[in-house]
């Protein structure tokens, strides 16, 4: 069996924003030289996702107002975590929403994805560093 | 480690359907001769699911109902997605609610699943072809 | 390849409950001796879930309070789910926002986890024996 373990870092311009990453994944598997297995892409932080939709602008527009009507970030009252001095109690639920994290098949050597399957890394509470994990394991 | 890789194909009579695939994916844990080990199951549509609940028509009524007060279909002008000329912004997001995928495990041969766990794929945008991916890792 | 499969029970006193189990986890990972690997932990029951967020009693019971506005327990006769006789057809929508399972990667003998990251048991229909499914994969 052999893996690889890489960790790769984000810092977004804005408090929500939806990255593509499916290359830099792409990559990875390509390095590990991993012909069959599972790769698992996961988001380090609690406010954050990792997540797999279509690469659509309006789509993820779509995405932003729907996750802001089912949990919204004002007033930062609304949720008793904030108490904490947070203000970030919504991006906790918004991730929940979208997801932790993905496992993917690698079949003869790549990512094996549907024709419209891009993966994405969802930040609902940025302007800082954070982490997501990717683990690949085959042979 | 072995490995099986398969894709089912799925092309649904109606627009939104939940389709039982428990004895498909146990046929295949069969097939695989893995005794120890993980299934990934995923859909490779992004307006699709594939996860894991009651086999329970009046759930599975249930299920409809609130993805379509969460994330409704009409009217198709609600989602910036179908300005693009689809009509299926709903289905994007019904689909993020059910989840893209789920992984069991495999003890001595089989899915190891609780009493009441069913694996379904849920299609939100139907009546045209569509894959799932199994992939099947272990000893 | 090694593998540990280990059932965790639960019997919470309330009928919703969320409880940290990731040093029960860390433990399994310590006795399978699996360095490198996957570790897979799923609720085996559909209304119930295994989460990763904060633990933080503030943040537990937003998650409370917004599942319960997501899908109310009351009126029973809310869900054709509770024809059946039972009084838990939101528990099964609440487990599904907060989702059945989650995959863990393992590096240098540990589960490799973000600063905050903590894993739950989420009951919502409890008061019972349920089980929890922990699959570890490595070597």
């Amino acid at each position: 069996m052999r893996v690889l373990t890489e960790y790769l870092w984000f810092n977004t311009a804005h408090r929500e924003e939806l990255v593509k990453i499916t290359q830099r994944i792409e990559e990875l598997v390509r390095k590990s030289g991993i012909k069959e297995g599972l790769c698992l892409v996961n988001a380090m932080h609690i406010t954050a996702s990792v997540f797999i939709n279509d690469n659509e602008s309006g789509l993820h527009h779509d995405f932003k107002e729907w996750l802001e009507g089912l949990a919204p970030h004002k007033p930062i009252s609304r949720y008793r975590h904030n108490l904490t001095g947070e203000d970030n109690g919504d991006a906790h639920l918004k991730r929940t929403i979208m997801g932790r994290e993905v496992v993917i098949a690698i079949t003869s050597g790549k990512l094996d994805l549907g024709p419209w399957e891009q993966i994405f890394y969802g930040e609902f509470d940025g302007q800082r560093r954070k982490r997501v994990l990717v683990k690949i394991l085959g042979d």
